[in-house]
C-alpha cells in the first residue's frame, strides 16, 4: 500500500473526524494506545473541572459531584461491556479488582480446588491467581499453547471438570492479539459448574463485548488503553446480576457498605455490585476516564472493530510484503476473526528496533520481552497513514542499520 | 479572644507565610481539612506537568517519569512518619493497604486467633479487619471507650494476650481526637507476641510521628486529609524493615514483582516494601501529593504541632465561654498532650448547624453522625482568625435559629 492509497482509504473513512477529539502530538505516529490511550478533549476538560472544583469547593465537590463519578462513569462504560449499568464497577487497579472477584468465585466453592488459566494470559493475573491459591489453598492450572500465538481452547475446554472453581482468561491475549471464544467456553464451564473470569484490557473499546448475553460471570479491565482514561486509570469490574447477592468482597471497605454514610459499626455489604468496592475512589485519575470512553460510545463498537479488522489485514499483508524478509515474523492470528486490535511481530533485535523507532523516526511500537513488537491500531484516531509509516519506517531502521546504537537498550516498559 | 487578638497572634505566627501556599477560596474559614485539604500550588502544577505529559509524551510518560512518581513521594513522606524511605509505599486506597498488610499479619501466625481494636476506630478499618477474620477464621475484639471520647487504653493492653495476633488502631480517634500512646501499647503488644498497625489518618503532618523509634511493626494512612493529597489520592502503608521479607501480600501484582518489568511467568515478591504493590499506581491521582506534602516537611512537624496545639486550646477555651451554654458539649479530650488537631462538638441539631455554616456563613466544619460538628485546624493555613470566625458564627447560628430551615437535611458525607 502505497501513502497515497492510505490517504484515499482515511478520507473516505466514516470514522475519520474522531481523530480531533484527541490531543495527539502533530507528526507522532502512535501505534501503543493498546498500553496507553492518549488524553481526549473531553478527559482534559473533565479532569480541569475536577481540580477547579477541588480548589473552589473543597469538601463540598464530593457531594456535588465526586460521589457520583463512578458510577456515571460506570453508565458510560457498560454498553461496551455489554452489560447493565447495575453490572459494571469502577474504581481501583486491575490485579486489585480481579483478586477481589477471583477470591470471591474461590470462596464460594471450597470443594472446588481448581483454578484454569492459560499461558497467554497477563503475567499479572497469573501473579493474582497464585496468591489466591496460595491464601485459599487452591490449584492453578497453566494451559500452555501449542504455537506460543493461538489459544489451546480445545485443552482450555479439555481441563475444565467438576472440580474447577473458576476458569480465568484474557478475551485478547495482551503478546500475541489472540481473540477468545468467549460464549463458547463460558459455556462448556458452566456444563461443568465452573465460573468464567474474563480479563477484557486488551478487548474493551475495540471489538464487540456481550457479557449479558454471553451469560459471563465476572469480568475486569483496564481503561487506560483503549479506553483512553489516562496513567494508571482506575480500573473497572463486572459481576453478573444473579450473582451479586453470593459474593463475598474479601476487602469489606466503607464504599461497599449498603449504606457508607452512616458509619455504622457493622459491615453490611450493599446487594449490588456496589459490596466490590472497598476505599475512597480517586477522584482526579477517575475524572478523564468518562471523557475518554466518549468517541468510542459515540462511535460505537461494531464501527471500530470494522476499521480494525480493516487496519490489521491491510498490515499483515505489508508486513507479508516488506517485513518478513527484514527477520520479522507475524507472532499473531493470521485469521481476522480471531485477532485483537494489535499485531505482534517477532524479530531478533525487536528491543532494539523499537527503541529506534521511538527515538529516531516518531513512530511508537511496544515492547514485550523477550524479543517482540506491537503495533496497536486504535481506530478512532490511527490511519491508514499511520500504519503505512510504521511499516516504511521499521523497514527502513532495519534496512538501514539504524537500530544498532540501540542494541544495548534495557527493557524497561511498564 | 477577640477578633484583633487572634489578628494579633496570626501576625506573630512563625508559620503565616505557609498560608500562600494553599489555592483556598477568598473569604473562606475552611476547618475540615481533616477530611480534605485545599489544593496546593505545588500539587496543582505536578498535576498540570503530568497531563502534559501525557498529552505530549503518553507511553513515554512512564520511563521519563512515572515509573519513579510513587517512590518520590513515599521519599517525601518517610520523614513525617519517622520512617526510613524503603519502608513506606504509595499507592490504592487505606482500606484496600489496611487489608494486604492486616491479612498479612494474620496469616503469618496461624495460631494467633484474635485481632484487638477499639470502637474509636474508623468503622472502615473495622469492616477490614471483619472481613479478614471471616475470611481466615479469626476474631475480632473490639475494646469499648467507657465515655466515648478517650480511649481505654488499659482494657486495650489488657485484652492483648499470646492468642493476639495484631493490634490495630488509630493514632488519633476520627471522631473524637484522641490521641494515642502509640508507643506503650506498641511495646505492651510486643511482650505478648503481638504485632500492631497503626491507622495514621489523622495524626500524619499535624502529630509527631516515630514508627521506627517506636518499633512500630505495621502502619497505613490516607494522604488527602493533612497532607492535601487531593480527593481519593492513592494512600500509603508502612511496614518496619526487618518484617518486610517475612510478610505476603495477598494481592500479588505485578508491581509487587521483584522484577516487574520482566513479565515472567512465576510471581517473586520484591525483598523490601515494595512487595506490598500490586497494579499501576493512578498518576494523576498521585502527582498533587508530592506537591501536598511539600509545605509540611518545609514547615517541619514540630511546628506544626505547636502551633496545632494553640490553636486547639483556645478553640476549647472559646467553646467553654460561648458554645456550651448554647447547647455544645466537648466531645473530644481536653488535655492537648492527649487530642490531636481537630475538636469535636456535641449538639442537638449538628447536622442543621453544620449545613446553615456551610450554606449560609462560609465555615466549612464536618458533621459525624449522629450528631457530632468536627472543627480540624491545619496550621499551615488555618489562622487564629479562622478560629474565632468559626466560634463567632456558631454561635449566632444557633441563637439566631438559623439552622431551623436545615432540620431536615439528611446527612451526606464521604
Amino acid at each position: 500500500m502505497t501513502l497515497d492509497h492510505a490517504r484515499r482509504l482515511d478520507a473516505a473513512d466514516p470514522l475519520a473526524s474522531f481523530r480531533t477529539r484527541f490531543l495527539l502530538p502533530e507528526g507522532l505516529t502512535y501505534l501503543d494506545g493498546n498500553s496507553l490511550g492518549p488524553l481526549t478533549i473531553s478527559g482534559r476538560d473533565a479532569l480541569a473541572a475536577a481540580t477547579e472544583r477541588w480548589s473552589r469547593r473543597l469538601i463540598g465537590g464530593w457531594n456535588e459531584d465526586w460521589i457520583a463519578m463512578a458510577s456515571r462513569v460506570a453508565a458510560r462504560l457498560a454498553p461496551l461491556l455489554g452489560a447493565l449499568e447495575e453490572e459494571v464497577l469502577i474504581g481501583s487497579d486491575t490485579s486489585t479488582n480481579l483478586f477481589r472477584l477471583a477470591h470471591a468465585a474461590a470462596e464460594i466453592a471450597p470443594d472446588r480446588t481448581d483454578i484454569v488459566t492459560d499461558d497467554l494470559n497477563f503475567p499479572s493475573d497469573r501473579y493474582v491467581l497464585e496468591g489466591i491459591a496460595k491464601g485459599l489453598g487452591r490449584r492453578v492450572q497453566v494451559v500452555r499453547s501449542t504455537d506460543g500465538i493461538h489459544a489451546d481452547e480445545g485443552a482450555i475446554m479439555g481441563e475444565i471438570t467438576d472440580r474447577t472453581s473458576f476458569v480465568c482468561l484474557s478475551m485478547v491475549a495482551y503478546r500475541t492479539g489472540y481473540l477468545y471464544d468467549v460464549p463458547t467456553i463460558t459455556d462448556h464451564a458452566h456444563r461443568h459448574g465452573a465460573l468464567v473470569l474474563w480479563d477484557l484490557s486488551h478487548a474493551a473499546g475495540v471489538v464487540p463485548i456481550h457479557l449479558d448475553a454471553w451469560k459471563v460471570d465476572l469480568a475486569v479491565g483496564c481503561t487506560y488503553k483503549y479506553l483512553n482514561g489516562g496513567p494508571g486509570a482506575p480500573a473497572y469490574l463486572y459481576v453478573r446480576r444473579d450473582l451479586q447477592g453470593r459474593l463475598r468482597n474479601p476487602v469489606q471497605g466503607w464504599f461497599g457498605h449498603a449504606d457508607p454514610f452512616s458509619m455504622v459499626e457493622d459491615y453490611a455489604p450493599s446487594p449490588g455490585v456496589r459490596r466490590f468496592s472497598s476505599g475512597t475512589p480517586p477522584i482526579l485519575s477517575l475524572a478523564p476516564v468518562d471523557g475518554g470512553v466518549q468517541p468510542t460510545v459515540e462511535a460505537g463498537v461494531a464501527r471500530v472493530r470494522e476499521k480494525s479488522v480493516a487496519l490489521t489485514i491491510a498490515f499483515v499483508e505489508e508486513v507479508e510484503r516488506i517485513l518478513v524478509s527484514l527477520g520479522f515474523s507475524i507472532q499473531s492470528p493470521c485469521d481476522p476473526a480471531r485477532r485483537g486490535s494489535h499485531v505482534s511481530l517477532g524479530h531478533p533485535y525487536a528491543l532494539a528496533v523499537s527503541r529506534c523507532l521511538v527515538a529516531e523516526r516518531a513512530v511508537v511500537p511496544d515492547f514485550r520481552p523477550p524479543n517482540v513488537l506491537r503495533f496497536g491500531f486504535a481506530p478512532l484516531y490511527n490511519r491508514f497513514e499511520d500504519m503505512v509509516r510504521a511499516i516504511e519506517q521499521t523497514a527502513e531502521v532495519v534496512r538501514t542499520g539504524a537500530y544498532e546504537p540501540y542494541l544495548a537498550a534495557r527493557p524497561f516498559v511498564p
